[in-house]
């Protein structure tokens, strides 16, 4: 087995590769952005941004010290009034969580608890799912189409009295698809009637579509649609862990009851500056696109299909079993996403920093060769 | 009404009270151990720590801010290690949560949820009763005893069949007592083989008894026993929301299940560098006890009773009704305890800085004169 130093070595030898003006980071923007610096094993495999908390972030949880002997509430509700005007609700309409995956967790337990239904693509991103099984929710899977993009006709004709909740991951994890832009509109307005249809909008900030909508709009509309954000994605603190929901208010009051943990103080002061971050998100965001395409690129010379994808993430077929893909990808340093059930010669590879994203390019086009 | 300002010149005029040598800390221990800067009202009322977090603390954040980006189980696993060397158990019997609220939380609802009987204090620490409440639990309240202490025999009477779990808070918040050794051994031994016993240990560092027992000891033993603990307190975290359950693994299965936002990177690399801050530990645990001193020697002089104080703050009988204090209090710039029903006349204090700790104590004498 080749060792990965070895490797990239030989690959250095070869072309360059990890010297390449193309993917080096100036000084300053390694201050400002904060990049991943490359660790011995990559890990290519939860989605995460590899770059952040900003210069300006890691300054303002710096500031927030001074508070860190202090319970969050006061904090978070100058976080939630600031993120009302942004989203045009009141306050009563966000629900600040621990990420959001405590917004999907409560979410789920709240509304179909006890035997409740909640209609899901498969394969999605299963939170909600898991925890309101555990709490006796029926979850009625709807596979993927041929595209593996939602069939947003499929889930409406499982819609019946017994449905709590209509989950929504859009765009889709793992399979990297979004919505058309009329269907979705159409698909909440009309579903919303009967029942409550959740958009998890974790990777909205890249979807590939020019003004994309964000379902805020029905919320905005007192609908039956409940919303839900992430600052783990393009603003990079998944370690933070802060989130949050926007629901109108006769939901809202409902999932509020459920919090259990709420987030952080140093979180709070990292959001709050990292929604007025405009550089980093734009460097953030355009780091990402530019590592889809050294994917795509790549995937396509060698022919392997892919989802367009409109999220941090690639999902291509693979052609071989993800388990054995993981193995010899592994023994190469890089760690690739899990199997998703039931597309097992399918492979979600994560962006990461340019030379990790490279590194993986390279990588693939070696084990296909 | 006489304005704070105003009352703080008064006070400076009249004793030189906020320049007093004793009060003052050194610039070198302001930058150790971070306390809290005077500010416009004063906040006594949420029992938080006025120091932390510590410089080491926040270095081992600044540390962190390269992990920023990842989620955080990797980080959570290797601090559950640690801890569970800590208190000689496996890392099974240790869950991490979000605050140790979340693990009140999250173990209310596995345990008592859908009628299931809670046996708890009146007053108590309410975050795990309000929670299970909702998802069907029944709280069977217990009155403290004359001296607003567990009254563990009427506690010990209340368990039946329905009975799920016992909660103590011990030390108790919001009457700072605590139970004697041996009969909380006694108690948790034997109630341990009819139902849970579940001791909230927020405040066992505040114990003025040498060589108080953690009930970690029966968990180690297998018993039926859950012990919460938190960095909010002695370890002036509160904003960064981190503490942990310990359970015998037949417990711990069931509640990790449950898990809803657990913790963060930055709280994860916070707690795991205050465990070995013995500096601060022993700063902070002294200026409280310190503060705890100048409280009760006022509350003594003015002829205010009040409960033996095993925590970081002080329960006194006000004599007056809590919200006429609360109101006086707040003209003064100083925010006392919420009402602790059933006990209306009587305040809870929590211990601030030295100065803020003398200017309450000031102002209750003035308002007592």
């Amino acid at each position: 087995m080749q060792t990965r130093r070895n490797w990239i070595r030989s690959s250095i030898g070869l072309g360059g590769l990890l010297l390449a003006p193309e993917i080096a980071l100036s000084k300053e923007e390694v201050r400002k952005f904060n990049p991943r610096p490359l660790s011995k094993t990559i890990k290519l495999s939860s989605n995460e941004n590899p770059y952040g908390p900003s210069e300006k972030v890691q300054k303002a949880v710096i500031k927030a010290f001074k508070n860190g002997c202090r319970y969050p509430r006061t904090y978070s509700n100058a976080l939630a009034e600031k993120l009302a005007k942004l989203h045009g609700v009141s306050t009563e309409n966000i629900i600040i969580t621990g990420g959001s995956t405590e917004g999907l967790k409560i979410t789920g337990l709240t509304f179909a608890n006890g035997g409740g239904e909640i209609i899901a693509a498969k394969p999605t991103f299963l939170a909600m799912m898991n925890f309101a099984e555990q709490w006796g929710a029926k979850i009625r899977w709807v596979p993927v189409g041929e595209d593996k993009g939602y069939d947003l006709n499929a889930i409406n004709n499982r819609i019946n009295n017994n449905t709590k909740l209509v989950f929504l991951c859009n765009p889709n994890n793992p399979t990297a698809t979004v919505l058309g832009k009329e269907s979705l509109i159409d698909f909440c307005s009309s579903a919303s009637k009967k029942t409550i249809v959740f958009s998890d909008e974790a990777y909205y900030d890249f979807i590939q579509t020019p003004n994309y909508p964000s379902m805020d709009s029905l919320v905005r509309e007192g609908k039956n649609v409940i919303v839900s954000k992430t600052f783990s994605k393009v603003y990079g603190l998944a370690g933070f862990r802060i989130g949050y929901l926007i629901a109108p208010s006769h939901l809202s009051k409902e999932i509020r009851k459920n919090i259990v943990a709420m987030t952080n103080v140093l979180a709070i002061a990292a959001a709050d500056t990292a929604i007025d971050d405009k550089e980093f998100y734009n460097f953030s965001l355009n780091k990402i696109i530019e590592g889809r395409k050294i994917i795509t690129t790549t995937l396509d010379k060698i022919g392997l299909k892919h989802t367009p994808s409109n999220t941090n993430f690639v999902f291509f077929h693979s052609k071989r079993h993800i388990d054995d893909l993981g193995k010899q990808m592994l023994e190469q340093g890089i760690k690739i996403g899990r199997p998703f059930p039931p597309f097992y010669d399918w492979c979600r590879i994560s962006i990461g920093t340019l030379e990790e994203t490279k590194m993986f390019a390279n990588t693939l086009e070696k084990i296909y060769s």
